[in-house]
Parts: structure tokens; C-alpha cells; sequence
């Protein structure tokens, strides 16, 4: 089986590459393992055969080239994200919505002597949801994003699905959770405050929270989202029926849920870390909870706590001890 | 005022130019009118200054040429219809997802130097829902199209809302019921069945019905459909939040209360025009009826019967006499 990952320099990338090389595909053994990104990606240690890609998706030719020896498995989760899509229009769409085709076509296009339709998990996105919502969102809600990233989601999804009818390829997209704990630096997500209020008190270290504590949003771990791409590449497709979108199990917590987490894990000390500026950013048009029953028919699963999501971090990325 | 159509040769286009050529637009005088369409569309008798234009919107430069004398107001109307973007995917994608782009970005261009913000008028479609649909179908429907058409006009809604959000052009998407009785010759729409059902039947000619009478579906007049489109040309759209598309208002109707109202106006004789062979087309999976709250909330108004559609298809289009 060949695999490959665009997209696989970022943290899920790197921590779904990594997996991949332990545990192969559902069982099965991976003969080739093709890693791209815009930066070099690093490779997992493996005896399997990987091979290493740094490139633009979106230049003419570079689709072509990644998909020329016909990966049998494609996850793409390459974007601009939120923050830097809205910053910078022109960038956001040439990645999201042109990189995005431009894979979609490649694989259409190499299919075009017959045999070939290779599995193609998209990470998608809450984003492609937009206020006015209801307090619980249901599988069949409209989908009208309020940023550009949201936009491009949307259409990645809308693409996915009619190159999928058309049988150029099997494709499924993930709307993650928001993922809590990410480890590292912060990126330009704009939803990146839900984990530096965790992750860097955790360090020691200050964060600001810019929101309400009663905010009230949908979560996963990491772990968990590695998770849902893995199951998601095995999966049965013919389930989806045409709809090959879905929305994703996750914990609706709030703010405050996040903070009386860390104090248990961590204790005041590390509490008192989070500043919290009279200034509030204005997220309420973000979604709070939905009801994911198609996802979790499907078999799709993820954490049921904070207490969950911290501890998953702590195991599985936290290198310093806990500043308790 | 300056406005453009774009799809100034179809049938909507025609009309529509016809009209404003007499009434103008919301009471104002129209200073000139630019018609562009792939080939020249004709010009309707007015003493308005009128531009006609042979263009292809998709092709690069055609749409910074046809937006560089920054109209105030905008009709989308350019496709290639469901029929032909379904047999030719390359073709479909050009001329409806990239031509629609291409226009948005050249509205985006033209008003880098600031001060332009051009009302856009688009015509969606029913096509962005795709089964299992409710038998009503609600205002917060999600879209998933079940053919590249559909996907190519919920692209189209995604492009328009993010355009408009940040503020570039002021859009708002109009998802028109089938239009029936569309005069002359049958377009490649998947849809035009139901108009030639009536139409050749009213004109001495046979028919073809490839469904079950049955079918229940959407429906509004060609003068209905011109009335929406001029309606949302001045249209308060701050009332329309971020979400810039919406299903229009219609009449639902089964194939058989077509055919009943044909007997009403035109006798057994008519009716008896109409073959129904046994093989049925699968048309299941289309739309049946829909709770238009918002539109209807914003004036839109469609007909009420069978028979009213007919009466204005005779008063509009019907050059001979009914074959009574």
C-alpha cells in the first residue's frame, strides 16, 4: 500500500506520519510512505520506504508529480490556516482552494487510463459553519462560513464530494474539532488561545485568554484527530452515500471546563497564569455543540472530558514536567 | 446608472434586458445597460446607451475588460446549464466555477483603488440540494448538490457570500425555482421536460414526459423570475446578513397538476400530445418543496398555480395561437 501526505510537516502530519510508520494502514503494512509539504517534512524512523517532498501544491505541475506513482491513500490536510487566510486573501485561496483542486484534478487526471481511485482523506473544518447558529448543530445544518478559510473548506468539501460521485477517487472530509492540546509554538489559527491557555501554563509560562470563560466550543485531542484520519482511511465509503462530509465527535466544553481542568491537573499556581484583558475578542458566532449522529454511526470517536485532553497531552507531547 | 448582464443571450437575460430597457431599475434611469454573453447578445429597443459584448468570461482578461467601467449593478446570469456540466466536467468547471471566480476577482481588482462596491445579482440554483431531502426543505438546509452543476453554483453562493463579507461587492445569490414554460427550443437542462410538456403540447407538437406524474417539484414563470432579479437588485441587503443566498419562493406542483391545468387551457387534445414512455428517469433524488421564510420575509413572490404559469407564458412567448 502506498500512502501519501500532503500537508505533512504540520502537527497532524507529523504526529499521523509518525503513527502511520508503527502501525501501518488498519492492519495493513505501508510499502511507501510519500511525506509533502511546503517545507521539508521530516521522516519518521521506519523501515518503510519514505520519501520526502517539498513543494508548493498549488505551482503548475506539482499535483501532477505527487500523484504520478498513484498513492493508493492520499490524507490532505494542507492550508493556509483561519488567521492567515484572512490576512492574506490572495494566499489563502491559491493554497486552500487552488491547492486543493489542483490535487483533486491531478488524481482525476491520472485516473484517466482507467483503475484508479485512491482513498482521499480531507481535513475540513468548524469553520465552514457561520452564525446565526442554533445551540446544537445537526448534520444536515447549512454550511455558510463567516472567514475565507471557512470559505475554502467549504468548497474543498463541495469538490471532494462531486469528484467522489464522479468516481475519480473515494473521498471523505473530516470537520475536526477544534484540537486541544496543540503542542509547539502557537500558529495563526484563530481559535490557537484554546490550547495556549492549557499548554503554556502547563510550561510555566503566561497566556492570554482574549474571550469569556463561558465560551462554549467543540474539542479534540490531537491523539483523537489522528484517530479519526486513520479510521477514516479504512473506513466503508459506501455508508456516506453521496454527503461525503461530516462533522466530528467531540467534547462541547466551555472556557471555564478548560481552566478547572488545568487547576486539577496543575493546581492554582498554574491558573493564575492565564491573563485574562478587560478586551474581549468577539467569538459568540463560533459553534458550541452539535449533535455528530451520522460520525459517530460511522464509529468515529473522541474525548469525554478535559481532564481527557490534558492528559493526553501530558502524555504524548508535554517533554517538561508539569509547573504544578 | 450603469449595469451589466452577463448571460445577457439566454432566455432570463433576454428578458431581463428587455425589461430594464423599459422600466429601468427600481424607478432610476438606467444610463447604460452592457449585455456580454459567450456569443453577442441582441439589443432591446431603448434609448439607453447599450454595449453589447461576444465574450468568454472564463477566459483570462474578459472579465477585468468587462468590469474596468465599474457598473453599479451587476446580473450573473453566465452558465453552462446541468446537462452539459454534467457531460463535459472541464467545460462546466471553466465557464461556472472559474468565469464566476474570475468575475468576483475582477470586481475585487477594480475597486483596489477604493469607492467601488457594485451590487452582483447570481443565479443559483435548486441544483445545490441534493437527497435525501425533507419533503419541506428549510432555510438552514445544508447543500449538497448531486451534480457538478450543483456544486458548481454552491461555489458560486460560497464565493459571492466571502466577496461580499469582506466587503468587495455586494452580492446576494438567488436560488430560482425551475422555470417553467421556458420558450423556444429545449436548453440541455436536466429540468426541461416540464416545460416541454407544455410547450409543445400548446404549440400542436408532441412531447415527451420521461417521469412519473407524480413528481412533485419547484417552480416559478420566466416573468416571475425576472421579477426576482430586479427585485434583488435593490434590495435592502443589510437585511440579508452574512448569508448571501437564498431559496426563492415557488409554486410546488406535481407533473400531474401540470398537465391538469394544460387541460384547462388547452383540452384533451393537447393533453393528449404528451407520450409517456415506460422507462422512467430517476429524478427522486430533486427538490419537492421548500419553506422560503426568508425570502418571502424579503418581498420575493412567486405564483400560485399551474394555470397562472400558463396564462403568462401565453401573454409573454406564445407567438401562435393555443392548438385548442
Amino acid at each position: 500500500m502506498k500512502v501519501m501526505i500532503v500537508g505533512a510537516a504540520g502537527m497532524l502530519g507529523r504526529k499521523l506520519s509518525a503513527r502511520i510508520a508503527v502501525e501501518g494502514i488498519g492492519g495493513q503494512a505501508v510499502d511507501s510512505l510519500v511525506l509533502a509539504d511546503v517545507v521539508t517534512p521530516d521522516k519518521p524512523p521506519t523501515r518503510t520506504v519514505v520519501e520526502t517532498h517539498a513543494i508548493d501544491l498549488a505551482a503548475p505541475g506539482s499535483a501532477e508529480r505527487l500523484v504520478r506513482d498513484r498513492p493508493d491513500l492520499i490524507f490532505h490536510l494542507a492550508a493556509v490556516v483561519s488567521g492567515e487566510a484572512e490576512a492574506d486573501l490572495e494566499k489563502g485561496y491559491r493554497v486552500n482552494l487552488d491547492g486543493t483542486r489542483a490535487l483533486l484534478e491531478a488524481i482525476r487526471l491520472a485516473g484517466d487510463s482507467g483503475g484508479y481511485c485512491p482513498r482521499v482523506v480531507f481535513t475540513s473544518s468548524l469553520a465552514v459553519f457561520g452564525e446565526p447558529l442554533p445551540d446544537l448543530i445537526e448534520d444536515t445544518f447549512i454550511t455558510t462560513p463567516l472567514t475565507s478559510y471557512g470559505t475554502q473548506k467549504a468548497i474543498g468539501e463541495l469538490l471532494l464530494s462531486d469528484y467522489s460521485r464522479r468516481g475519480f477517487l473515494d473521498g471523505i472530509a473530516l470537520r475536526l474539532p477544534t484540537i486541544v492540546i496543540r503542542p509547539g509554538k502557537p500558529n495563526r489559527a484563530a481559535s490557537g488561545f484554546f490550547s495556549s491557555i492549557l499548554r503554556e501554563p502547563l510550561a510555566g509560562q503566561e497566556a492570554v485568554l482574549p474571550v469569556d470563560v463561558g465560551l462554549r466550543h467543540w474539542f479534540a485531542s490531537p491523539r483523537a484527530a489522528v484517530g479519526f484520519l486513520l479510521h477514516a482511511a479504512t473506513l466503508d465509503t459506501s455508508l456516506l452515500g453521496a454527503r461525503r462530509a461530516l462533522t466530528l465527535p467531540g467534547l462541547s466544553a466551555t472556557v471555564a471546563d478548560e481552566i478547572e481542568a488545568l487547576r486539577r491537573a496543575a493546581g492554582d499556581k498554574a491558573v493564575r497564569l492565564i491573563r485574562h484583558p478587560a478586551i474581549e475578542r468577539i467569538v459568540a458566532g463560533w459553534p458550541r455543540s452539535f449533535r455528530t449522529e451520522r460520525a459517530e454511526a460511522l464509529g468515529f470517536r473522541a474525548e469525554a472530558s478535559f481532564d481527557e485532553i490534558i492528559r493526553i497531552y501530558v502524555e504524548d507531547d508535554l517533554d517538561a514536567p508539569i509547573a504544578a
